[in-house]
């Protein structure tokens, strides 16, 4: 495993409250192993008000406004998205390993809300990453990633935490 | 949505118990979503003694011989594993929907353990289903399967809980 550049970090941008205890406890547990490998943050937007006035682009458009507020220039941008490339647990940390190599500041991941991001969002995003094809909740998403990236450190440390 | 045949249910085996509290938790607020859809119970195999002086191989086995012990004869059994079928959440409720129309007992769901299916669970398997390209903990796949199974009532019944 590469030595990750001084001064960076790996930040991952959820947007809504994570609502559900459980999910809470599952990724503070994924959160503090991941600590162990990376500076590490997550950033909660805090779920927008009066939500039900509101049309999904219009909640598309807030939302993005809010998750542009915390990416920073320099920041290189992955969005969490069907859409987005997919890897096995292995490529996965292949791919991870060579962003950390080669990124210049900070490594931003973004999980959006139930109607996806604005277009702002994706023209700042650098790269999109699906974990699945399948729509997963945008609480239970926040699990299954944290522990993608918990795998793929112990896949670039050659820990035995992954079995192929 | 087709009305379920008599007598037909949905089951799911797990391998291991489910150790996390945080999961255990989750599984508890699926499981009893699911239950307004159709009848669904959850096997959780008890983990294998001493497994520390075991092979892979052998645990495949002998979790195999508990695993056939809770598939009944007439049972349509269905493999999660990660070289199966996969879908987008709409394109897996439709053929979730297939499967109970033409089911003639029950539709049985397996999660191996860390270390995959023996040859016997394959043989007895009848298709197999992939969540993700991804390997996912053994632990957190149950959430993920929970969710996506629950997701496919909601869109089989036109229910507004699944975002396209």
């Amino acid at each position: 495993m590469q030595k990750l550049a001084v001064g960076m970090a790996i930040r991952l941008i959820l947007v809504g409250k994570t609502a559900e205890a459980y999910v809470r406890e599952g990724m503070s547990l994924y959160t503090s192993r991941i600590g162990r490998y990376c500076r590490f943050s997550v950033v909660e937007i805090p779920d927008l008000k009066q939500v039900s006035a509101l049309s999904p682009a219009q909640i598309k458009e807030k939302e993005g406004v809010e998750i542009l507020k915390n990416i920073h220039p320099g920041d290189e941008v992955i969005l969490l998205d069907e859409r987005g490339k997919s890897f096995s647990s292995i490529g996965w940390a292949q791919h991870l390993e060579q962003r950390l190599a080669h990124c210049q500041k900070d490594l931003v991941f973004v999980v959006g809300g139930s109607w996806g991001f604005s277009q702002a969002v994706y023209d700042r995003g650098s790269d999109m990453l699906s974990l699945s094809k399948m729509t997963c909740s945008h609480q239970l998403i926040r699990l299954f990633f944290l522990e993608q990236l918990y795998r793929a450190f112990t896949i670039m440390k050659g820990e035995p935490y992954h079995h192929e």
